[in-house]
């Protein structure tokens, strides 16, 4: 593509173009981080009046029942099911993915210690979020009985580390710093192959690209609701377990939330039968509550539409790049390959930090993640091509004049 | 008391009455269910406004700095460190309080477990609520080395129950049917002098009567922010840990907003040094933003002056039942004793159920608990001396004219 015009024609003939005014957009921005926190959608100000005004102020405690709070985790689960590729009662959207990831993998590994004991090991990519890593380390050294956290370097080291003597295999779908997307299909294979259970974190895959984890197989899952799926700020996340191993799965955060009976105050615990073992206590509603305005905008669509859009969004961006930028330090990091990217796109920079706080500053807002990653995220629902030419012009102008080496780009503060 | 004008009297000379003008208050109902969801603050509808529109919508994902999103579940722990006797930096505002009980005694069991490994008895009442129960359940079971949760059936089992052999003591400060309320400083002492660490669980406190965390040496503390706290529906709970014993305290949930340095990505976690070990995931910040309007208001006055109107309310209320209402079978299950009573009041009543959809039907909000129990809570920020009166005159005319026999009010549904 050589001239802007190109771009808006792209959006003209583009089918999701409507669905951008169902958003609140902030003026004079190019919104390229969505991958890390999506932006509000236009209902979500009146609906949280509505929970504040009318269901918390005039319905008061009569909400938990009159205005749904109490079953809002799995009415919510039920609506996100459609995009993961779950069924109805799998789903439940409560705490944080962290906190998820905890149930499902307590959950996971008490299964396996039940039929083979000797699987003692979780095997997952050192380049995994953080997160992930931290919250095995956390329920390993708790357990105390001789799990191993084994990582490898690279997606392609995976099949010679599933070994017999693993439990779970749990693997992010979509890499949050390079995009890179795993064939979900062939690696649960794999690891049912040996024996072990398959998790997915579908952090960056949720409303993001096609997944279909029933299709696949999978064991579990968790993931989050306030990237690409505009559940607001820290919106509560996710947990999927399939029908066949909701009575099998034994989670240890049971809380009242959890009991099959919650309100006949028995003083023991006794698990839901289904989905709902895997809620806890009592979930934030207002922040709940927005993130159907978010799930209400996908079921406009479906998301056979929503990745030919990224993919051309990412190809376009890679391409802008990699030719009206080519004269500078920009390496791709994301894959090429359609089958193995996700809906962002990143690029190495010697001096990715200063890069980007210098786009930011133009109001082009992407993110940076250590080391030397300028990340872009790229929604469908909202981002246009014209956004992704706009982008690529501030960038090749950043780097043309060197603005990034300005001092007040250089300060590191705390992002997410 | 006689007359309405009495009570009148008593609000006129109330110093806390003006506060209640800083509550979006439900017309046409008087409110006695603050003790399980508070009202909201007037200020609290603005505030969600303002997170939407101008810190998500505008400020995007720099709101996490600019904002102060990040630090806000410190930032709101150091404002209620206030109210319960706690310093500075020992109190974070996060998740809920199931999964925060979750975490301190799991940190406390490891604790103990260190210094003297035949230790393995939790102790607790059956009466606690049930959440607390199901969470030490759920540790004993995920941890699967011979830990017991010995329960006491009356408070007064407690000193002979806590043998040389308990690790924790896991008590709730009010009771949630009951209203009884422990001496604090006292059972502390016992529980420490039996070489045993004391966990209090401040659900029914926190706002509603002095609570002195580090006075009586508590070892570590839970508690809610929906309740008397008003912070809205399901609002983040809280955590505190003292200084003394952070460092010690490991916790299994080790979430990356727990990492000394979460956005260095490190794979492997390290534990801030302080009370910021005890955050895990991201969490909700519209929920949570809501939760400074409440603890602004509390922040006028201060907590004696809320426990003296409380008592007061309290008082006024057990009195008017039990002479306007004397001739039904109405029993005080609320201790007379002040040092034993919490900020609400509990009568048991045959058709206790019934006779609440009454009181709701005609916009007196109580609630009910399993078995028999009409539970009223007083919240003196908000609750008035002459509503204290309405309510037992509806009481009485619901009683003296069978109203609760309408078949509309025995079916059951679900209430929090």
């Amino acid at each position: 593509m050589n001239q802007r015009e190109e771009a808006l024609a792209l959006d003209a003939a583009d089918p999701l173009a409507p669905l951008r005014d169902q958003f609140a957009l902030a003026p004079n921005v190019i919104y390229l981080d969505g991958n890390s926190l999506g932006v509000p959608p236009a209902a979500a100000a009146q609906r949280a009046q509505t929970v504040i005004g009318a269901e918390w102020g005039e319905g008061l405690i009569r909400s938990w029942n009159t205005a749904g709070w109490f079953s809002l985790p799995r009415r919510l689960g039920n609506k996100l099911a459609a995009l993961i590729g779950a069924a109805h009662n799998e789903v439940v959207v409560t705490d944080t993915i962290s906190i998820n990831l905890f149930k499902v993998l307590s959950a996971a590994l008490r299964m396996q210690d039940k039929r083979d004991p000797k699987r003692r090991v979780i095997v997952s990519e050192r380049s995994n979020f953080p997160t992930d890593l931290y919250i095995a380390q956390g329920l390993i050294k708790q357990l105390d009985r001789g799990y191993e956290l084994r990582l490898v370097d690279d997606p392609s080291e995976l099949p010679a580390a599933i070994t017999d003597d693993v439990a779970v295999a749990m693997i992010t779908h979509v890499n949050y710093r390079t995009g890179y997307m795993h064939d979900m299909a062939a690696l649960t294979k794999l690891i049912h192959d040996k024996g072990a259970l398959a998790l997915w974190d579908l952090a960056h895959s949720a409303g993001a690209v096609p997944v279909d984890l029933n299709g696949v197989g999978a064991d579990c899952a968790v993931g989050c609701t306030y990237k690409y799926l505009n559940g607001g700020p820290g919106s509560p996340a996710f947990a999927w377990v399939p029908h066949r191993h909701q009575s099998d799965f034994e989670q240890p955060l049971s809380g009242w939330w959890g009991h099959r009976a919650p309100f006949a105050m028995d003083p023991t615990y006794a698990a839901d039968d289904g989905i709902g073992r895997f809620l806890c206590g009592t979930q934030p509603m207002v922040s709940m509550a927005l993130v159907e305005c978010g799930l209400d905008i996908f079921l406009q669509t479906d998301m056979q539409a929503i990745r030919r859009k990224s993919l051309a969004l990412t190809d376009l961006f890679i391409e802008l790049v990699e030719t009206r930028c080519k004269e500078f330090p920009l390496t791709l990091v994301t894959p090429r390959a359609h089958a193995q990217r996700g809906s962002h796109a990143s690029f190495e920079h010697p001096h990715g930090y200063e890069v980007m706080q210098a786009l930011i500053a133009r109001g082009v807002i992407g993110d940076y993640r250590e080391p030397h990653v300028l990340r872009f995220g790229f929604t469908p629902l909202y981002t246009r091509f014209v956004d992704v030419w706009d982008a690529v012009e501030h960038l090749r102008h950043v780097l043309e004049h060197e603005i990034w080496r300005a001092p007040e780009f250089a300060a590191r503060g705390a992002v997410t």
